[in-house]
């Protein structure tokens, strides 16, 4: 398959990684910033392009790989092509697309990228969206990255976005607090590495909330109010420990 | 060692297994609840005990890992002993033993413990607190179950599990969060386990402030208020969403 990607962030980078490990050919690199396009483009032996203008009409692929807010303006500039054009998206309608292209789709990997960190594409669900034949070569092609391939429409893949916001995004900040509690009073954060790893591992054979712990669920008010008081100069963590631990009894009664 | 397990729950019964392991021999086992200390006894082959007259006063080391309200009331029955006791606590004071026993320690693992789960001791925190010759004694000990072991005094014991809150209770009530928000729209909750395992994965070796994903670091208000309109109808999720995107912000300005 020849594709054209567009886009030089860290999911553009790790999947352009990850098809030319599977033997995609990745024709152009496109980003307005060419030096962004150029170091995407040597990694994966592709031509670099920072004008739309300039973009191959007859590739199989388009991946536009971009801020949610610049996908409409990059797939103005595929008007022309008869190629599929897909986003990346978890929260953007394939109706952006299909206004303006004549074969729409959505490749969504569900994971959470960041630079200078590569990830395998075994393990990462993709989910996808299109129509009949164009469903058929997204899956042929998601099936060779990955073995967890899901075809979801757009509701689905926005529910999921959220989801994943409550999985992956607000777990890691509430790891940033437990780090801000340790600092303040000189402990490392590695002391903390092990749990996080095993709380994680946990419902990987479980569901969360058959193995909750902690005092929360317990009802250990006594522990909960120390823990109150022991936030009382960090009153933003106060208002997080209550809430979540609220929500937990909530649950559990 | 001769050792003395006053406790049957998850966390005796884990530290239990792990003596056993390491060659240590446990006398006896006490739970006021007899069928529950006979089940412990039978797996490390030690005499199951349900009052605390029943002590052996000539063992080198008791454990009592019981709720937090229980440890005094089991201390009390201990005043005879010649020992050291420990409690197994991160958030009780050593002076609820060293009132009722000549040498008192705290040996505190800091780890999630559920029922049916096994888990190896080898890269749990173990976390010491007792006088000298008594804390070399649990060192030796702590040496040979792991190799994270840690001398910290009450008050950053404290810490610690307030910080294991925020690290291992609250982001797995986040992961129930997301099964919630799946399962209203029939997705299944094995979808969001890569994301949870990358997630963790990723702060085993970087800070998670370094590592933040997401539209709140992004500030992108756009996807907020869309998820914001989608838990409408669970205005507690909408609550949590609110206060930790706000969180995420006020921490990365």
């Amino acid at each position: 398959m020849r594709i054209v990607l567009l886009g030089s962030g860290n999911v553009a980078t790790q999947l352009a990684l990850a098809l030319k490990a599977i033997g995609e050919e990745i024709v152009q690199v496109y980003s307005p910033n060419l030096v962004n396009a150029e170091a995407l483009a040597r990694l994966v032996e592709a031509v670099a392009i920072n004008n739309l203008s300039q973009v191959e009409q007859q590739a199989d692929l388009y991946i536009i790989s971009v801020k949610d807010d610049a996908i409409g303006d990059v797939a103005k500039g595929l008007n022309g092509v008869s190629g599929l054009v897909v986003h990346t998206s978890g929260t953007t309608d394939i109706s952006i697309l299909s206004g303006q292209v004549k074969r729409a789709g959505v490749f969504y990997p569900l994971q959470t990228f960041s630079k200078g960190r590569n990830v395998s594409f075994k393990h990462i669900p993709l989910c996808l969206e299109a129509e009949e034949q164009d469903l058929i070569l997204l899956q042929q092609l998601a099936d060779k990255l990955s073995s967890k391939v899901y075809e979801l429409d757009g509701e689905k893949r926005k529910v999921l976005h959220l989801a994943a916001v409550f999985a992956c995004n607000f777990p890691n900040h509430l790891y940033a607090l437990a780090n801000q509690i340790l600092q303040q009073h000189n402990l490392d954060f590695d002391i903390v590495r092990p749990l996080i790893a095993e709380t994680a591992d946990k419902v990987m054979v479980n569901l969360p909330d058959n193995v909750q712990t902690g005092p929360a669920i317990r009802g250990d008010e006594r522990t909960m109010d120390k823990h109150l008081t022991m936030l009382s100069n960090l009153p933003e963590l106060q208002e997080i420990y209550q809430t979540l631990s609220n929500s937990i009894k909530i649950t559990h009664k």
